[in-house]
């Protein structure tokens, strides 16, 4: 079987794009990528989106964006598993190539969540919950997320304040992101200053909804150009897994038991360990999200994924630098292309391309997308071929 | 790469469930096809789906489904490609099993069209057209499909009545399949006294909008278990293809070229021409889109298709049998869904167990699915192996 480059990036910056319709959003980063990749023409297109349908009242992504691209004639479809979504087109994408029947695919992860028609984002989003258990109660997924923060705080005795870190430490990186929605570091004390949204979460527990559009181009690493002007980038391990849609289902909602079994594939995928990764993009659309990933994918123990949050391990340059360029929170969360901007950051930290926010000596990413309260979790292992 | 067979499949009836909720039914069409399969236990499943988002405020339905149907923990996704996202789900199922990195796909369309909450199915339909251009001028699918037509008619001369063969031959196969919507054969007086709905598009030359869903489990040949019931099916050819999704953006709007390259690639990949071809399954969701297809994908010459049902050569002993067991027309069109009724009805040929409606000796079948008119197009050719 092949093994699959990410010949080519591209991005948008994240935030809110009230000029720009979701087509041009996606192209924009569509185009970028082909650029990027050198003459690589896509013979397939896998567009990773959550909510189009609902708040731009366009379907069939597919289709529009091949053609609005120039690629009409393309195999093309949209891809949905909820926030994952973008991550999951990337699966299929790598699957595509790795089948041998797709010679190189681009994916592309857009979401225009703000200026939008319909019944506004958080109806919308609550579809991704269990529609007749969960939505049609009220509860949304910010409140499902408390339920699991609460519990979270009481079941491991962690101290107020003691989830800041994640976000302290998003908003550092973010500062040295030029495409990230918030580029500003904030205080210590800001965390237990800021408004409470729906308690236990406050607003620097949540990552905030945004606009963007993001893209990768995968292609056999036998068939990159020779004059490719980057160190080749490759998946070398990849693994997807689900869960109970509905919280209520789960025998511990503090498990994100999907999380580790596609961390473990692509681990087991790549012949490695935690040990080897030398950096880590979590889904942190709350700041409880991050602290039970790193504790499902085996960076933590149980509960304790918080503390090395607190203790600055996190950070750029300690021992597992995580949401190296904002990650969701300072970056800002395009729902379903957030796992394409994962993918597009971890390939600048392997071209040494990051700035100011480069991990030292990076060989090995691990990129972490979740939908909903990981009911779909997908799991990507980003490495310099060799490692 | 492993060949890819046809290891079971399940069917709900296509009509108006609105005792059945959407994951209901579409567990039900995944336990039969489970079950057909004899204990091969998928490792992902595909969910080809339109319009839950809309229609059903039901998202995510990947691990909704993959939850509720006792498969929790498996990968799961929803692929959409408007009308032929079940054939799209079909293609990413074989892809992934192709890869080699999953043992076992579960397919599954499910669209509940009926007993929706949310816009209507109409206006939701319109979401998989070019929203910014023509949804939002009021084209409705339907009404593209009446431009379509009347073109068709005037370019190539047809008489009045010209396109009924379609509609007769559906019907006529539709009362021999226990799970058509319609089971009744029509006169051939009635397509010229039924009522219009934008003209020239009349009642018969429409699909009905249903709910329904039927599966496919997919998986390696050499996998099958030896006690297999039923000869085995493999999928011998599979391509896809886009074309402009606004119709104004067509060099000719009677081409269907994303149509004609996805035959040709299904049929470049079996080693096949159209002469091997035993039995068609088209996407008749207008009775224009049958005539086509049968011109697209090499069948009829250029405005000849419709002769071929006229003369009748399309029934089940003709010279191509098509919508053997109703097609769209007869057996009703549950969006989504539709891709992988005709996977499981050409399963059923080639398995020999299609009854009353058998096309004798049929040793290799082409599928072909359509998103909107063509922007989408899905081909799969389904054999015995060795054909």
């Amino acid at each position: 079987m092949p093994e699959v480059a990410i010949a080519g990036i591209g991005q948008t910056g994240v935030g809110e794009h009230w000029d720009v319709s979701l087509r041009e959003l996606g192209f924009r980063a569509m185009d970028a990528a082909m650029q990027d990749a050198g003459g690589i023409r896509p013979s397939a297109l896998f567009v990773g989106n959550m909510l189009a349908p609902s708040l731009s009242r366009q379907a069939h992504l597919g289709a529009l964006l091949a053609d609005f691209a120039g690629l009409t004639g393309i195999e093309s479809i949209l891809v949905e598993a909820a926030g994952a979504s973008g991550a999951a087109a990337l699966r299929q994408g790598y699957l595509a190539v790795r089948s041998g029947m797709v010679d190189s695919a681009l994916v592309v992860g857009v979401e225009k969540f703000t200026d939008t028609i319909g019944p506004g984002a958080e109806a919308a989003l609550a579809t991704a919950s269990d529609s007749d258990h969960e939505a049609l109660h009220g509860l949304t997924p910010t409140a499902q997320a408390a339920l699991i923060m609460q519990r979270y705080l009481f079941e491991y005795g962690v101290p107020q304040g003691g989830l800041a870190g994640f976000a302290q430490l998003a908003h550092a990186n973010g500062a040295g992101n030029p495409n990230a929605m918030y580029q500003k570091a904030i205080k210590p004390e800001a965390y237990l200053e800021t408004d409470m949204v729906c308690d236990p979460v406050n607003l620097f527990d949540i990552a905030p909804l945004a606009d963007g559009a993001a893209a990768v181009l995968l292609a056999r690493l036998e068939d990159l150009p020779a004059e490719h002007p980057y160190p080749p980038v490759v998946i070398s391990g990849s693994g997807q897994a689900s869960d109970t849609l509905a919280l209520h289902d789960r025998e511990d909602p503090l498990a994100f038991s999907a999380l580790k079994m596609a961390a473990g594939k692509a681990f087991q995928q790549a012949g490695l360990t935690t040990e080897a990764v030398d950096f880590l993009e979590y889904h942190d659309a709350y700041s409880v999200f991050a602290a039970l990933s790193l504790e499902a994918s085996g960076f933590a123990a149980p509960g304790k994924g918080w503390e090395l949050a607190r203790a600055g391990e996190l950070s750029l340059d300690g021992w597992l630098p995580c949401a190296t360029l904002g990650g969701l929170k300072a970056r800002g969360n395009p729902g379903g292309a957030t796992g394409v901007y994962q993918a597009v950051e971890a390939a600048l930290q392997l071209r040494e391309l990051a700035g100011r926010n480069q991990v030292k000596g990076a060989r090995v990413g691990m990129i972490q997308s979740l939908g909903g309260p990981a009911a779909t979790a997908v799991c990507h292992i980003l490495a310099r071929p060799g490692n």
